[in-house]
């Protein structure tokens, strides 16, 4: 095999060979293949495409590149959730302790955050003491004990993906669907759970824009799953605001807990419970999505959800008190409210400014190295649709630094659109993908 | 400017400004662009292409990155031809001398050949003694005394071509027509002559196979010299079959010396004459083609371009009694027949073939390290159109070793078809290109 016929095939739309395509990933994530090679047949392949059967062999050759995690020592059905990322998406945090409880297996793999805000862990860990860096061991033996567990992405999980991420990266090749799908997948099969549901963010503040894209993404992640024999099916849901009202890392693990307390935001706890009937399905632990929902909310109604947080907190590290009284979490010197300008209806949020908000506040991460604030945010008052009148508060800013704040104001302020018509509530599900037969 | 960026314009099918190009070209000659962004970049431009400015300012900044000939010390129009390459091409051999003779100054850059046969410095070679390794101020004092003299690409010229075309060859972006014309003009232009002529061949054994995309390689190489103000033109000539009948690079300074004494094939001879006289046009040293074809004409009857091409040899170092006595050339040890398995007429003889088997001789060069064999090569006795017997020899081979020959032959023997109809003879000029006013 030669790189270059490759390369030249995929440039004149032909298709590689499953050989081919896992001698590639082989030969790359070796060093053998040099990064000009392969970042050219990243360019051809944004213009060609890979068909499916490629895109599962490139997933395959990716996830083979490194370990896979090996789950066998956890009893019964281990679930997983990927979310292609958004503003204000807790979801993790309020899913995970519910399916806890109800008897899943949650043994999740996750990562920091790269800008907006934090990732599951940077929000986890302002819990005082939590740790996501405990063995194969005590995270197998959590899991069965608890029914759920979180580690860092310690292990060295598809560094093919991770290699040829970082090319991708620098090369303008990011926003190519098989390359996408493959990158996702590729890791969440590496991770080894039996059934994975995901959520695909679509809207003006997710990677995705369109409903079209969104849809693309969703079938082509199925697809791969389900030819690589795992349980699988994608639900898409709204981006176009921030999810909830809180975007912001401390800010978030408040509201994800006053979820958990039974008063979650409408828009937040229909993407868990969505997410959440997918997997008990998938798991037939509910015979269908109206008993699957019931379950939940009967789960969070009774404190056990709630109970399932404060106790997988403690078994990593972490102070679980916090969990019964919120305002231990340290707060930001500084809150500032941003009012309106103008009587009407709020018709938009732009997602992306709000997250840019929160950046500009230091609660995100600018590099991979970086470090955050914890305690800055934003806490939204108005949320699409919603009527406000002149000088009312549409969302209170939490900083460190005035002149941050005035950045993250200005922000704010540019993210919400006000109208004088009333816009028409959009669904927060937009589609269900399941495996085709 | 951030390459990144670049990459995205040029992949979404934007243009690049001037200045952009420039920093790009810049940027990469130094190696402060990495060669991975730069191959998505040219896979990008593979598939979206370059306007006529942005391949012109591509050449420029190319041009631009290295040194640029100062040919002001020689008196009068400086010409320089360049050949986009084919098999049995000895046309500057023919050429040089006859515009030499006739005052024109051909100041010639030439390069060593890859693949097929030697370049026109690795022939001149075959008389020995002979020296392109000449100073820059011999090579000018040479071409005003006596019209002419090629010198070996020493200088630093274009050297941000020469990294790019590395790369191009081993990415599979070699055939992108912007790309392959500001390579070529790149250097033509560091090179520092005032007319270029340019010989586009056309048809199976040539780079451009299709008359259409040599007639585009020819329009934008003629564009690009217009704009940065040089008289040129190029002719788009017939590489269906080899040209003229040897093949091999003593071989082809024979058949180029037979031309000089008024023998030369006729098919090389249109070539010579028809580029000769766009050269003769440019320099205003006739009035129409048909007064610089006679002027060619009668240099060469009367002896004096054969004359200039041994006081050329002489100047530069070679033994010039060869061109009175070729029989002094080295021959091939071996010499062997290759002969008709059937009656008819010659269809067509592919001269990539041909090429192969002088490759096959070791009468090229396989790396650019390579030695290559100046005695061997093939000498067609049978060209398109004409009648055979069966029997009756096709070629001649001439090999230094008895295995090579029989891979030389069996390339010949697939290289020539045979078939009932004797075929249209084909044109050997298929079209001129002039500037757009």
């Amino acid at each position: 095999m030669r790189m270059y016929d490759l390369i030249q095939r995929k440039k004149e739309g032909k298709s590689l060979s499953t050989e081919e395509i896992r001698e590639m990933i082989r030969g790359y994530t070796k060093g053998v293949i040099p990064d000009y090679q392969m970042s050219a047949m990243l360019m051809a392949i944004c213009f060609q495409g890979m068909d499916d059967r490629e895109t599962y062999d490139l997933t395959m050759a990716m996830r083979d590149s490194g370990e896979i995690l090996d789950l066998s020592g956890i009893y019964g059905l281990k679930a997983d959730k990927h979310s292609t990322g958004g503003v204000g998406d807790k979801t993790t945090l309020v899913l995970a302790p519910i399916l806890g409880a109800l008897g899943l297996k949650v043994a999740k793999m996750s990562g920091r955050g790269l800008g907006f805000t934090g990732g599951t862990i940077d929000k986890l860990e302002c819990f005082p003491g939590f740790s996501t860096a405990i063995s194969m061991e005590q995270f197998i033996k959590n899991v069965n004990s608890i029914g759920l567990a979180l580690a860092g992405q310690t292990a060295n999980l598809a560094p093919g993906d991770k290699k040829l991420y970082a090319l991708r990266d620098v090369t303008a090749t990011v926003d190519q669907m098989s390359l996408i799908a493959g990158s996702i997948m590729s890791k969440k099969l590496a991770a080894g759970s039996d059934i994975i549901v995901l959520d695909v963010k679509t809207g003006s503040g997710a990677f995705m824009k369109t409903l079209k894209d969104s849809k693309k993404l969703a079938e082509t992640m199925v697809d791969i799953g389900t030819r690589a024999g795992k349980r699988v099916s994608a639900i898409i849901t709204d981006m176009d605001q921030p999810l909830g009202y809180a975007v912001g890392n401390s800010l978030e693990v408040i509201e994800a807990i006053e979820a958990l307390s039974g008063g979650g935001p409408k828009d937040l706890m229909e993407v868990v419970y969505a997410l959440g009937a997918e997997m008990l399905l998938l798991a037939e632990k509910a015979e269908n999505l109206d008993i699957a929902e019931k379950m939940m909310v009967d789960c969070v109604e009774s404190g056990r959800a709630k109970e399932k947080f404060a106790e997988f907190i403690l078994a990593q590290g972490g102070e679980d008190s916090y969990v019964w009284d919120t305002e231990k979490f340290p707060k930001a010197a500084y809150e500032k409210e941003v009012c309106s300008k103008e009587k009407g209806f709020v018709t938009g949020i732009e997602a992306e400014r709000v997250g840019n908000a929160c950046m500009a506040l230091g609660g995100g991460r600018e590099t991979k190295e970086g470090s955050i604030d914890l305690s800055v945010g934003i806490v939204l008052k108005k949320k699409k649709s919603m009527a406000v009148e002149k000088g009312e508060v549409l969302a209170v800013v939490y900083g460190n630094d005035s002149e941050k704040i005035k950045r993250a104001e200005a922000q704010i302020c540019s993210a919400y659109k006000i109208g004088g018509t009333k816009p028409a509530e959009e669904p927060m599900i937009k589609l269900k993908i399941s495996p085709r037969i």
